[in-house]
This record gives structure tokens, sequence and C-alpha cells, in this order.
């Protein structure tokens, strides 16, 4: 097996999966300390997952929310990134396996992060549009110009209309958004694109299988985003479950059916696993069992952060919330454990500091929770645009995003409405088949391996 | 055969086929007059091509260069766009075919530019990469730092700076100006991002069979680029043919090899031909044969403008440069001579007005010349960047560049290093099959057709 060539060295050798939130933070943690840090992800760049949905619905270009891995690490010491798809650990001797070669760790730390929950509902993997990735979301703002486009050649209203609709599954942050984003462009932008259309006939539809949106949050924050939504014309329907999709009849658990072309499942999400764990570490929703120092059960040396761990305690019986701030603060805590672990000090247990929720939903509409502070409307919506700005990484992100949305906010404007690369339905067969797309990994792999 | 579904109307119909710079200009003369305009392209959006290089080089995401059509025209009156590729004209029945359908004209006009000629040469088609899309821009992006991230990977020295060189074939504006950004790459950006590659050992050749540098202005600027170019580290071959590339061994006529992994093919382009056109009508370099008012000979109400079109006079034997000027100033001239016609009027012949040409090679290194004014150094590269900026399309786009460039220049950055969708050999072997990829033209026909 070819070795991954990164200097040997005295100290001890740190190896992240994943350059997410969690992993991120954990590499700038151990920054110019006595560790060797090597930084595995399947990309090249961290990718702003709060504002995919913005990429999605032609508000934001990919530069904007995803920032080169490279970049962020290029005045570390003993720093190493590999681009590269890790495919198991060997647990006998310390190692990993990637599709470019193995590596030994002192210290191997799992921030895979979490993928899309189909639940085993083939019918909507295959036909559905997830959205977790950059990849993803430009695959959804392709479909959905694609299929205004198609509307205009269609002679029977029903396959017409079928292909303006759009039925999006889970009332979490991402489905409230990304179902607020699409009412805007129904309000503002498409029916000045698509005069021939009758846009007014194009329905928006959140189904969510629980009693109330956002249960991340209060009621009052989701009574709030309900009424939202109402406003921007979105058909909410609680307590109500997505039973199957054949490419354009939607089949709730109500009995009654909706008709899209265009279905977005954002009804779950699942740790990103690798191969070697065993089956007593993994608990409920693919996630690995990890105890209060985010070490994995049963392992030395082997821990796990954000999405993909599950620290169940009594305050948390099914582990913590898969949001951005548990693998910030997970990912900080383990860097300082491992730094103070290599001086034989005691790790300390971790505790999770909520800074609180956000959603937005439309301009001037957002619901923000700070511990007791709750704010609904144009002051929330401004907190969120500046929580969101300020936590992107690099001025010059920040500085497009503010000029994207100025502009988007004063010409009620969604401008990146491009098909750059048409989204086809074969992807989605192989997708059936289980042939991911080829990934950059893969591709570098080809003449290594 | 499906039929476009364009309303039926008393004015005459005039189709254009192609949003470029030639069919924009066209499109906006005729504006709210006695005609139906009906435009049709294989993609949803306009190319200002003088700047894909930079999306080519990581300075820019395609939202700063490529501009939604259907934006453009949304005030317009009688105006259809269709997102569709064109198959051919059936000369009896005055129709188009394309992929969605056919439709009658009463004008036609080809504004369908250029592509890539490798004037027969199946191992460069295959191998090479050309530039002259969007799509090829991110995938030449990608291609390059994919080689970066292998050339990490291999121990041995060759294959490692193989990865690391890039060879430019022909010396035109596109491989001046590659060159150039590659090489200012090279020299402030690749080295943080590789420290642990000797990025010193990069090579960048520029391969021109002629005996100068941009032959379309004068020794001055050429010789000038020229020295740009060698200041920036760029190998500069003149009178030197390539012959044949391997993937890895480039042949060049002198009996020297060199030896990349990246080969990108801006050597020549060839008119964008569609069927149904008889022989005797098309000349050199596949474009049209016309006559001064741009009607194609042999033909009544079909006209081609631009770089598709040839309008060979005793003062444009061969004729008219293949630029942006041609085909704004010939769409335009087209449209009121349209406009005449139906009015009984005679139409004027076209009367090419130069207004200059320029390029840029790096940071304070631009050649500009305007009529008999000719620039070097910094106030050139200043027009340049003055002139690009004010040519695109929307205020978006400009400000969207403008960040961009001012970021780039205090920070000698080009911050979109992002493998968003990785190149693979596959695709370039479908390209050798004569398999396109699959654009969104087609995936709409699936359906429809």
């Amino acid at each position: 097996m070819y070795k991954i060539d990164v200097p040997e060295s005295s100290i001890p050798r740190v190896v992240i999966i994943g350059g997410g939130f969690g992993g991120l933070k954990l590499a700038k943690t151990l920054r110019n300390k006595e560790v060797q840090v090597v930084l595995i992800d399947k990309n090249n760049y961290h990718t702003f997952q709060p504002l995919l949905y913005q990429v999605a619905t032609a508000g934001l270009e990919p530069d904007a929310i995803a920032f080169p891995i490279r970049k962020i690490f290029k005045t570390y010491e003993n720093f190493y990134f590999r681009l590269a798809e890790v495919e198991g650990i060997d647990r006998e001797t310390n190692k990993i396996i990637t599709n470019i070669g193995e590596l030994s760790f002192d210290f191997l730390v799992l921030a895979t992060g979490s993928k899309t929950n189909y639940f085993g509902n083939q019918q909507i993997q295959k036909l559905g549009m997830p959205l977790k990735t950059v990849v993803q979301a430009l695959d959804l703002r392709s479909l959905m110009l694609q299929n205004f486009e198609k509307a205009l050649l269609s002679s029977d209203i029903n396959t017409r209309e079928s292909r303006m609709n759009f039925v999006i599954v889970g009332g979490g942050p991402t489905g409230v958004e990304l179902a607020g984003a699409l009412g805007e462009l129904k309000g503002h932008v498409l029916p000045k694109d698509y005069p021939e259309l009758d846009v007014r006939r194009m329905q928006i539809h959140l189904v969510e299988a629980g009693p109330r949106l956002l249960t991340g949050l209060s009621n009052v924050s989701s009574e709030k985003s309900l009424a939202y939504l109402k406003k921007l014309g979105v058909n909410v329907w609680l307590n109500t479950m997505v039973k199957g999709y054949d490419g354009t009849t939607v089949e709730m658990s109500s009995g009654k059916n909706l008709y899209t072309k265009n279905l977005v499942w954002s009804a779950g999400v699942m740790g990103n696993m690798i191969d070697g764990i065993p089956k007593e570490s993994i608990t409920l929703g693919s996630r690995i069992l990890v105890d209060e120092f985010n070490k994995v059960k049963g392992f030395e040396k082997f821990y796990a952060i954000g999405d993909v761990a599950s620290m169940v305690t009594k305050e948390t019986p099914k582990g913590h919330p898969m949001v951005a701030q548990v693998a910030i603060q997970q990912g900080e805590n383990l860097g300082k454990n491992i730094l103070n672990q290599i001086k034989g000090k005691a790790p300390k247990p971790f505790q999770y500091k909520d800074l609180g929720s956000m959603a937005t939903v439309g301009r001037n509409k957002a619901v923000v929770e700070i511990n007791k502070f709750k704010s609904q409307g144009p002051f929330a919506w401004f907190i969120w645009m500046f929580v969101h700005l300020m936590s992107l990484v690099g001025f010059k992100n920040k500085a497009v995003v503010l000029v994207n949305w100025v502009w988007n906010y004063i010409n009620y404007d969604r401008g990146i409405r491009l098909i750059i690369r048409p989204y086809n339905r074969q992807k989605a067969e192989m997708k059936e088949r289980g042939v991911e797309e080829e990934s950059a990994a893969t591709t570098i792999s080809e003449e290594v391996g």
C-alpha cells in the first residue's frame, strides 16, 4: 500500500478527517503547537453550509461560501493538507486508509460531519434533490432554471405546472430558508424572467412530519416562521410525511398528492461514517458514541467531533444537536485536551454553551433566539445577516456576499440565474446505483493507487 | 416535428441564433420595434469571453463574467428567448430545426461565434484543454489545482514537475493573458499554498507558430508583451509549432520536447457552423461568406454576423478579425438594415471602425493600441481594466469584479482556488469520441423531442 508522504517527526501526529466547522477549529487550536497536524478532506475547500440555500436560489456563487483550505492554513507550521477520501481505519496498526494511501497517527479525529438521510426511501434518493454540498446547491439551481425553461415548452397545463412547483420536505432551518427564498423568487424575479408563464400558479410546499417548524427553536419562533412563510405564499403541511415520489407525484401521509418535478429532501441527516468502526460504537443516526472528552468508546487516541459524534449524557440523551456551534466548541475543547494529554495534564470534559439559534425566511423576516433574548422581524433579520456575514471565512468572501446582498435587497433580485452545468437525470440514476459522482480525490487516486 | 411555441404575429419574425456580443447587440438594436425577436442560445447566459482566463486562473467566479440572457431583455416587448441547440436550417421552408422543435423565420441571423480549432490534431483535442466557454474555464481551474495536489503525491521528480508545468499553445490574447496570469500565480499564490513543493521549478511555456505574439497588434506591443512575459518567468517559443501531445510529452517542431500534464490549446478558432449551409457559402476557418450587408451568399433573409461570418472585401481578404468589436458593430448595422428593409429603405453596407486592441499580461503590465495612440505599462493596464470593467453587463457584475480585482491587487491573491467539480479524463475521452458534454438544451429536449 502506498504511504501518504508526510514528514516523519518526533512530535505526535494528529490526523483530522474533515475540514468542516469542527475540523477547522481543531486545527486552529493546535496552531504552531508541539504537534504535527494532517488535515484530510475530499474537497480542497471549507463549505459554509448555512448559506448553501442561497447558492441554490441564485443569490450567491460558490466562492462566497467556499474557502480554500490551503489558504486558511498557509502560515501554519507543521501543518499538512491532503485532498483524499478516507476509506477506513485499521485499529491494529493505528493507520487510516485513504484512496491516496495510508497514514499512521498518534491522534485521530473524525470530523466528517453529516450527509442526507433518506431513511431508506430509494425513490426519493433517486429523484429528490439533497442540499448538503456546494455541488448539490449548484445542481438544484440548474434544475430549477431548466424546469422553468422546460415549462415554456409544455402545452399541457399539468406538466407545465409540475415543472414550476416545488415541494420541500423537512421544516428545519434548511427547509424553511429554502422555501422562503423560493417564495421571494416567485414574487420578484421569476415573473420578470418568464412573462410567458403564469408564475402566480407556481406552488411552493413545505412538508414537515412534526407538529411545528424549526423544532430547535421555541414555539414563538416556529409560529412566526410559519406566518412569514404563509405571507410569502408557501403552503406549509405540518404533521405530514412524504411517503413516495415517482418524479412527479408526491404522496403525502394525509392522502393528498402534490405534483412537482422539483422535490427537495431536507428532512434528515445522518453521520458521515467510515469503515473500521465497530457496530457497538455506532448509535442512532449513524453517529459515533463518544465520551465527555469526545473519545470514541472502545478506542484509544481516536476521537470524533461535531455532527458525526454523539455524546450521550443525562442532558443530551440523543447527543447534541447537529449544528455548527457544537462542532466548533468540541473542536476547540478537544484541541486543548490533546495538548493537555501530551503534557500529561488531565483533560477537561466538554461543556456545550448554546449561543442561540436563528433562521431567516426572507427580506425583513427572521427569527433569532439568544439565551432568553428572542426577536422576530427586521431587527432579527439584521442580526441574522450580521452574524452570518461575520462568520464567513476571509475578508473577500464577506465583501462579495455583502455586495450581493445589498444588490439583491435594493433590486429585489437574485442575479446568478445561470445554468453552468445542467443537471441531468443520468446522474440521479448513477446515484441510485450507488455510483457517487467522481470526486477530486477519486480522480487523484487513479494514477497513484 | 414539434413546433417551438412562440406567438404568431403579423409583424416579421427575426430569429437570432447565439447570445454573444453580436447577437445581443442586434437584439438591442431591434428593441421594441415592429419586429418579433426570438433569441436562441444553448446557454441561458451571455459570456464575457475576454475575462474567461481569469475564471480559469482562480481570479473570478462565473457570475462575474456570465450574465443571464432573460435578465438583459426583461423589459423588451415582442422578445422571446429559447434555450435550445440549433441543428440546422431548412432552406425550402425557411425554418430552423432545433432540439426543442422547429421555428419559421422571416429573417434569420446566425451569430454562433467560434469554437476551438484543433486543425485535425485528435491527440490534442483529446488531451489538451480549450478555453472558449465558462465550463472549460472551470475545468481548467480544477485541472490545475488537481495537478498540484497530485504533484504532492509523486516521489518521481519528473512526474511531479510535469504536473506543475504548463504549456500554452497560441500567442494571441488568450494565450498571452493566461500565461501572464499563471506567472503571477507562480510568483505569489502557489508557493504559499504548496510550501512542500519547490514551485520555483514550475515551468510556464508559451508556444507560438508565428514570429511574434499578439499579431493583431503592432510590433511594439508584441515586443513589450514578450518582455513582460519573460519578467514573469514565462518561456516563450516563437516560430515553433506543437506537433503532438501524449498527455505528458509535448513535441515541438524545433525538435525539443516539453513535459506537462497541463496543455492549453488556444492556437486557433473556427466558425461555429450549423447544418444546412451549402459548401460554396463556407470559406476558410469554417466561416460563412457574407456580402457587405452580412447577407449569406446564395440566401435571402439569412444573415451571419461576428466570428462565424467572413466578409471578404479588398480591405479584408480573409474577412474581419474574429473579435468582439466586429460582432457588435455588425449586429448594430444589421439591426438597422433589417428595420430599413421592412420600411422599404435601402440597407447600408457594413463599415468596420477599429476601436483598438489591448491585452494584459499582469499587474501593471498591459499593452493598449487605440488608433495611433499606443501605451504600455501601468497606464495601459489601467485603461485595460477600465474598459473591461465598463464592458461587463450589469452593475452587480461590475461591482463583484471590482471587489475581486482590488482584493487581488492589494493581496497579490487569486482567491477562488476551488475544485468544485473535478475535471476527469473520462470527459476528455468522451470528447474524443465526439460525445459533447450534455448541455442544458439536450437535457431539455429529452422529454420534448
